[in-house]
């Protein structure tokens, strides 16, 4: 066994305190609950975490502000490694370490808290009944960047983007960084938002991401490194070898910029163009971060930022998302620059009600959970695994007891076998060695897959409204129950994606019992990629069946365009009393599409729709589902 | 108090066993020592780290391994967050991970070990009476790379440089990167070698480093973000901004480069360019890093390479390196790419002997301790201070107990009083709260920093050769008895620097008891730098003594240079029975120097030395010492 145990030098698991703390800011206790009034506010970081500090914080019951803007800098701020599922692992500071306690609620009272830095507002680990309300977060400088478009020039390809004074920068050797306090950021990803309706700018996937890289034109012995174990290509640290920046900035005048060389159409005057920096090194600060907890619930909270997700949970069991609302402030086109939400090997049940979702750079709502590769067979009940990709780092499959299922993606979307897990090593961050109770079947091959079957979650979205958003609306990989039902969608790509996916993000878990109804969807998918906005989707070509007993009824889908539903290796799908009607807010993309594609798939029943778009075929199959008429 | 133990998701401290682990190579343990042999050789990291990970490991006794070559990869390593002083703090693995171990010893019966990637060989934290003996120590690809220059342009100032293929490269918007495997680096930090001597190349100074960076030409609005706090500067992610890459790298025909916009001399045909990278991003991986413990001792040991130290040792008590030896390999003309050895916080008896540091591009050994600067004084007890270093970060001074002194070095080098350490919380990386068992005293003063004067070792350095290497021999930062004797120096700077040094690297000790005698300095300061070969210096404009009890005798300088001791600060110093030459090996670069220049102190004398030099004056004083003549 190793026992790392450094007392006095390492900070990052535990704290060790030879007497009590006095920071020296005395807050009002009063029992259980500690009240905070805006003394505190020029840098709330010391007196907040001299609470959690004390001998004695495990009995706080609750924690209150007065109301009022509260200041957290980063530079007094309890730090810690975070393994951030789906962010860049490393230090941050974090103003609530909410690690090894219960029944805590941290109230606002309609308070707002500005973060500063690399900084994540709430980290709730191994924590039971932890509620967070009434209160709003932000960022003073947010860790993207935007430009509006003032003038094009079609001959030469380039065009004029006018930079606000909130969004300083410099250029390097042709290269725009734009400067935060204790962060910068390039172009790296971007995309479009119209300022007439605040959402994403239709069509802009024929405009960005700005063509911001390209192939290095000398490379000399690189490709004759060896290497004893594959390496991940699309790591950061790996994909950034033999590519070089493609586009050059010029500034033409103060706060005004020109961009040559960039490859797609170029963008129209008059939008916002918004950029948050190279993919894999954007996400370093969560506004929520809940891992390995139970019963946290969140309400009326308003999460106007993030250097990543408004929310990411882990490896947690009931939670509860009520009026939990990620919308831009200050006048920014974007709210979070990743996720709004996203939920990896949860169990119990999630709830996610009455929320907002607007202008976040990434989905709503993603639940789902991992695929581990095997790599080693390591003695009867071992395993050596690795973790598929580079921002699942460190992440814990599961938990002594969970039920394991072993999977070839090839031959079925289920798992061959089932197997007792009895302990997790973590070597590194991409290695770990799996122990099961049970001796290991000789059916088990190097290149499987394992799953973690006891670590799904029901899931309720109900009553939310989710819009102007880059990406998605719902990801939902779990098979326990799921109900969405009275929901208002109006997303750039996919209102609904149910995909299981295995050769990218290793994110597991297919729906098999999922209930959507009673919601309205208000032209998605207008951000010009081909694709219903509901999707039922593998990345395999097999014609394996990944999903089961589906129903979607009673909805209201307002569409410009033809393409409504796809499905695919689906058995038992239901299409039930919807209303489909064309909307013609924009010109159709794809006017050759049917509303309909159905693939791979059976026991498809349409019933007492009403369509009132403009698809012809309505209907187109493959065979899978001879005699299928929609209805 | 906050602990956060998240049992299964951090492996950077705990690694909880839950049942005995099989990796599945067995090797064989007889009582308590354990045999490796070279059926492990192509990837030795799972055998070893197995062993580390047997419930039993702390019985182990010994580890030998049979003579050969062995391999270790860093993708099934153990990893760890490595918090290195005067390195970079970052993910690391580790092939040797002896943490709280006690009485074993390493012995590699003369086997190779061939390290890959950011992996630190061994890492030594809270452990006593640990032995490596009996080993050579290797990387697969260096972390520097190496050019030949083999033509110039005198006119467009350009040159030319060849790359060998064990040195790939790519050219990024005419930037070169070097490609290893797990790790790329920029030119950043240069220097010159010459192939014709293998050291470093005279009067190097006036050619490197390559001048990389220039100022940006636009930057807007950067000025104005507000911090709350001071910043540092130094620190790389506030020294990139207003920065540019100011050289332009193009290829001529494969491995065969051209340089242009090089600001200083350009190299010379024949002489090799190293380079290394960005400096503060260059180091990760020492090949020893020990920490936190007691009584480690390394004998007979090569270290022919490390992405940064040879040896980096912290907060431990009683060392020795005997016949441990920092050398090139390959056909390299560097062997670690920082110092050769680096001590700080130690305390008990450091002896280096017997041993060879060439060619490494740093100092051979620095010994020395930390000031902190308190930033907030928190109530009757305790403080905030700041950490002053960005590779300081999350230094802990010292353990309950120490004594502690307070200092003001405008006032003195000395402290102006003393607690008692009671405990330290780290907050972050760059600020802790310092409690004491005293009350502070009202003369502390924000601004003041903080020494541990219970954590300064003795030092023996004995029959060493220190040559060929850039910058430094000794530097010499303890009050404890410092005998340097019977070493053999020749090095670009100086041979022996005796600092306090308090603006830029926050080194703290002054040495009181220092004896330098029957060395030989052969050439040193070739690199042309305008500096005594032993030189006693503050970075404070004061006139307040710093170092004390100085004896210099019986010692060969064969020189090529006039310049040979400068004294600055010093009460007690006695020059005695050394004979002082001219080499003639290099023609001078400052004949105008005296070879003695005292300043700020007293009590000096010279006795029975022999000079056979070219300076004239032979010593040159300002009047501290009146009278003083040259004997």
């Amino acid at each position: 066994m190793i026992t790392r145990n450094r007392k006095l030098i390492a900070p990052v698991v535990f704290l060790f305190l030879l007497g009590c703390s006095q920071i020296g800011i005395a807050q009002k206790r009063k029992g259980n609950t500690v009240y905070f009034d805006t003394t505190i506010a020029a840098d709330a970081t010391p007196a907040v975490l001299a609470q959690f500090m004390k001998s004695d914080a495990k009995s706080i019951a609750e924690m209150k502000f007065e109301k009022g803007i509260y200041h957290f800098y980063p530079d007094k701020g309890f730090e810690i490694y975070a393994q951030l599922s789906n962010h860049n692992n490393g230090l941050a500071k974090t103003a609530f370490p909410i690690f090894n306690m219960k029944n805590l609620t941290i109230d606002g009272q309609e308070a707002t808290f500005i973060f500063h830095g690399i900084n994540i507002p709430f980290s709730v680990e191994n924590s039971q009944n932890i509620k967070v309300m009434n209160l709003s977060i932000d960022w003073g400088m947010s860790f993207h960047s935007e430009g509006k478009i003032v003038a094009v020039d079609p001959v030469k390809k380039t065009f004029d983007m006018q930079i606000a004074d909130e969004y300083p920068y410099e250029i390097r050797n042709g290269q725009l960084i734009f400067i935060k306090e204790y962060y910068e950021h390039n172009i790296g990803q971007s995309i479009l938002f119209d300022p007439k309706t605040t959402a994403i700018s239709y069509d802009t996937e024929a405009y960005t991401s700005l063509t911001t890289r390209t192939k290095v034109k000398t490379q000399h012995n690189v490709k004759n490194i060896k290497y004893k174990y594959p390496v991940d290509p699309k790591a950061p640290e790996n994909s950034r070898v033999g590519m070089e920046d493609k586009l050059v900035v010029e500034q033409l005048q103060p706060g005004l910029l020109r961009v040559f060389n960039h490859g797609k159409k170029i963008p129209e005057v008059g939008k916002i163009l918004t950029m948050k920096g190279e993919q894999g090194q954007n996400r370093f600060a969560p506004a929520f971060h809940v891992v390995a907890s139970q019963n946290f619930e969140a309400n009326n909270v308003n999460v106007h930022h993030a250097c990543g997700m408004g929310i990411i949970v882990e490896n947690s069991e009931n939670l509860t998302l009520d009026n939990f609302n990620v919308t831009p402030s200050q006048g920014r086109m974007v709210s979070t620059t990743a996720d709004a939400t996203h939920f990896v090997g949860c169990r119990g049940k999630i709830t996610i009600k009455n929320c907002t979702f607007n202008n976040q750079l990434d989905d709503a709502v993603n639940v789902h959970g991992t695929y581990q590769e095997v790599v080693d067979v390591l003695g009867e009940n071992s395993i050596g695994i690795k973790v598929g990709h580079y921002q699942q780092q460190g992440f814990s499959i599961g938990v002594p007891d969970d039920t394991i299922g072993l999977v070839n993606l090839h031959q079925s979307f289920f798992e061959y076998d089932k197997l007792t897990l009895k302990s997790i090593e973590k070597i590194n961050s991409r290695y770990q060695i799996v122990t099961f109770k049970e001796k290991i079947p000789s059916s088990l091959k190097k290149g499987d897959y394992i799953e973690n079957l006891s670590a799904y979650p029901e899931l309720l979205v109900q009553n939310c409204t989710i819009s102007k958003n880059r990406a998605r609306g719902l990801l939902l990989s779990t098979p326990k129950k799921i109900v969405v039902e009275n929901n208002y969608f109006a997303t750039e790509m996919e209102a609904i994606l149910v995909p299981v996916e295995s050769g990218y993000w290793y994110e597991s878990g297919s729906a098999l019992d999922l209930t959507i109804r009673n919601n309205t969807f208000q032209d998605c998918n207008i951000g010009g990629q081909n694709r219903g906005i509901i999707r039922f989707e593998t990345d395999d070509e097999s014609k394996n069946v990944a999903f089961k007993n589906i129903l979607i009824e009673n909805n209201k889908i307002n569409q410009f365009d033809d393409l409504i539903l796809e499905v695919n290796n689906t058995d038992g799908l239901r299409f039930k009393g919807n209303t489909i009607s064309n909307s013609g807010t924009f010109k159709m993309i794809y006017p050759e599409n049917p509303a309909f594609s159905i693939k791979t798939s059976k026991n498809i029943i349409f019933e007492n729709n009403k369509y009132l778009g403009k698809a012809n075929p309505i209907l187109k199959t493959d065979g899978s589902v001879p005699n299928l008429k929609f209805k």
